[in-house]
Formats: C-alpha cells, sequence, structure tokens
C-alpha cells in the first residue's frame, strides 16, 4: 500500500542506517507513509551497480517506487595506480554509467523522483590517519583518492542532472562550505559522522520537500490513533479496511 | 530477492527508527541481507491492529515475511476510567487478539518465524513527570498505566507464546532486572531510550539469531566487493546477475 524510496549507492548508503544515518532519519520521517528501502553496496563503483540495476529495478514489476537516490562516486573517483585502484572507474565512464541508471529508472517509471547525489569531498590527511590505524608503518604511503578529483566526478554528476532534468544534491560542494568540514563531517576522511549524515538528509529531506514528496503532506497509511473512536472503532477504519 | 522481516506493533515500533532505535539496528544489522520492513503504529492497542491484518499481511499476496515482530500491549494496558482509556482492551481480550494475528500469520505462512514481544515496564512517575511537563498543574492526577497491570499483560503474551509454540521475548521481566530500569531504559515512563531500544535489539537479535535468521549466517544479495575482479568483474556477477 505505501509508496517505496529506493536508496542505491555505496557504502555511504548502505551505513546509513547505523546511529545518526541519514537513511535511518528518512525512513522516520516517512514512517506510516512511505517505506524507505536500502539498497547500500559497500565499495561498489557505478561500473559494479550496473549489473544489479535490472534486479533491482525490474521493468517487469508493477510497482515502481516513487523515488530513488543514487549516490556513488566515492569509489569511481578512487585513483589509477594506487591502493584502490580496482575500484577506479574514469570520470566519462562515471558519467555514462549514472546517465545509464537514470535511463533505466525512467523508463520503469516516468514520474519517478529520482535524485542523483554527489560524492562527499575527501579529506586526503584524514584517510592517511585511519590507514595507519589501521596498518601502522606498513600502511600505504601514496592517497588512494584527493578532493581535487572527486571534485571532477562530484561536478560531472551535477552536470548530468542538469542534461537530464533531475535533480541533485551536490554534497561535495555543500559539506565544504563549512569550516572544520574534514573532522565534523567525515569519520576517516571519506566516510560520514552522524553530522554529516545530518548534512545528508537535510539535503534529501529539502530536494524530496521542493519535489513533491513532502512526508507531512503525505496522507498516513491508517488512521491516527487520535481520530479512532473507543465505542466504534469501526467506524474510523471504514474508508481504507473494511 | 531480499526476505523481508516485518516489526508490528504501536509507537515502539513506530519509533524504532528514531536515533539509537531497535529497528534502525536491525536494518544496518540484516544490510544487503533482509529488509526491515516497519509497520508500527503509534496509539494502537491489539484491537484497533486488527482491523490493518489483512491490508498489511494479505493472504493472497505471493511472498509473505521469513518474520514478524508481534510489539503490542502498552495501550491495551492503559487503566479503563482513566484518561487513556478509550485504548484499553481488556487482558483476554488482548491475548485473544494476539492469538488471532499469530493464526493468520500462520496461515500466511507456516514457517514465518514469529516473535511475539511483552510491553515494556511502565514507571508510574515517569509518566506523572511528562504529563506535568506537557500540561502541568492540569495535568491528569490519576496514572492511566501502572506496572503491575501491564504486567499481566505481559504475562499473557508469554503465556500464549507458549501455548501456540511461538517464541517470546519477555521485555517488561528483562528490563526490571537493571538497576535503575525506570530511568535508563524509559525517556517518559513508557517509551524506550537509546539503552532501553539497545535492549529490545539485543533480545530481537539474539532470539532471530538462535531460530535460524542469523544475520552473520546468511548471503548477501549481491557480491562483497572484495570478490571483484577489477578486470574482469563480470565473473563475479555470473551466477546471479548474467
Amino acid at each position: 500500500m505505501r509508496p517505496a524510496i529506493v536508496l542505491f549507492g555505496d557504502s555511504i548508503t548502505q551505513g546509513s542506517f547505523r546511529p545518526g544515518g541519514w537513511g535511518a532519519a528518512l525512513a522516520d520521517t516517512y514512517s506510516r507513509k512511505a517505506d524507505v528501502v536500502l539498497r547500500g553496496y559497500g565499495g561498489y563503483n557505478t561500473r559494479w551497480a550496473l549489473f544489479l540495476l535490472h534486479h533491482i529495478f525490474p521493468l517487469d514489476s508493477s510497482k515502481p517506487p516513487v523515488a530513488t537516490t543514487i549516490f556513488f562516486g566515492a569509489n569511481d573517483a578512487a585513483l589509477s595506480g594506487r591502493l584502490s585502484e580496482r575500484q577506479h572507474v574514469p570520470v566519462d565512464e562515471y558519467k555514462e554509467n549514472l546517465k545509464k541508471i537514470v535511463h533505466h529508472l525512467k523508463k520503469w517509471s516516468p514520474t519517478m523522483l529520482i535524485v542523483l547525489i554527489t560524492p562527499p569531498p575527501v579529506h586526503v590527511e584524514g584517510r592517511d590517519e585511519y590507514a595507519r590505524s589501521l596498518y601502522g608503518e606498513s600502511a600505504r604511503e601514496l592517497p588512494e583518492r584527493t578532493n581535487d578529483v572527486t571534485g571532477t566526478y562530484a561536478q560531472q554528476c551535477v552536470q548530468l542532472a542538469d542534461e537530464l532534468g533531475v535533480r541533485t544534491i551536490d554534497v561535495w560542494s555543500k559539506m565544504q562550505e563549512t569550516e572544520g568540514w574534514q573532522k565534523k563531517f567525515l569519520s576517516d576522511g571519506l566516510h560520514l559522522t552522524p553530522e554529516g549524515n545530518a548534512v545528508v538528509y537535510q539535503e534529501v529531506i529539502r530536494v524530496f520537500s521542493e519535489a513533491w514528496l513532502c512526508a507531512e503532506e503525505m496522507p498516513y497509511d491508517f488512521p491516527h490513533h487520535s481520530v479512532i473512536d473507543g465505542s466504534n472503532p469501526k467506524k474510523a477504519f471504514e474508508q481504507r479496511c473494511i
């Protein structure tokens, strides 16, 4: 009965139901109104995400989600020739892959609210610290991501959204507007702190509400308890349930 | 593709995706393995829940959830003749209603893992403080719930689970084993603090794991990124996606 909102992305989506996570906060906001469906795949880039596309979003299913967030790029932007190069996807291919995902979703449902989210910024020193905390002296010396390179992916993501006429959240730029974003929003130079999660949550809510998916304006799936008459409960349920 | 775990209950279920919530923690634990579906209805008792039963759990649907938690009683146990009497359901009817819910689910899927959860304990002074914080001098004088009465509902819930051969979590007893449970686990004498949520989460995980729904032993829906060959990603997806 309830519409579905799908969160499709990498580890920053997969981890979004941890304490303070942006996915859990969305599920709470849309509680009794829409289901928030978690489709986050840690470590995935857009190239690998394409293998899942037809399975997660099967065109022959009659009930497409009303909205989908697409939140990749943090792994695509891993540098070639460095430790995480296995995850690297060239920026042109990243853009092309995102376009395929959007086209697939639009084919399924032309009315679906699609939100492209850029990768968050990268704090190289934070990544270094994290690597050393795990591997000590044997930690890799050269960074596997830089903020500038990730920025070019963010830019292409925003540009694509404009080209395709879908909505976008530029998390990369948004976070850097706040002083101290490096530690305030990022726990390990890449993944989000609760404060970083709050930024994503607020932006998603803003974009959803500016479109037409405003939780406050959506009806409850079933009557609010305050409208149920204790001596004649049947009445409140007549319209929807009997 | 993923199995579903449904959380059916009142406000203590509805609020389970707030920061520190037991529902969000479950969704995180079963991430990439099962979907946690929120069906919490604040203020509802079992009498009203019956109106929703066939809609939330339609017998003609071919995909029943693998597990369902049923977590009512906090409102059923509201005292007759007091402020919340509209929500009151006599204890015998509460037990009978729970039985109807379990029978319905078993009819849909005899293999479904069903967990009956008792209401949490009630801290009357905490409820009083909360009422005064809302209404000041004009707050109701007589408590709308007592711990002893809620305890009789918890007892019937446990007894029914034994009779029906389904699993149960006696949150009412479990929480009272810890000194200071009144403030540690309850935020307003009735609803759960993050610590109270953690108790429910740990108990649900324990019961699920003791049955057969252990997250660690369940397969990922799609390959873990570490098994994907960067130069030949197709290989990792052959079994499931091509």
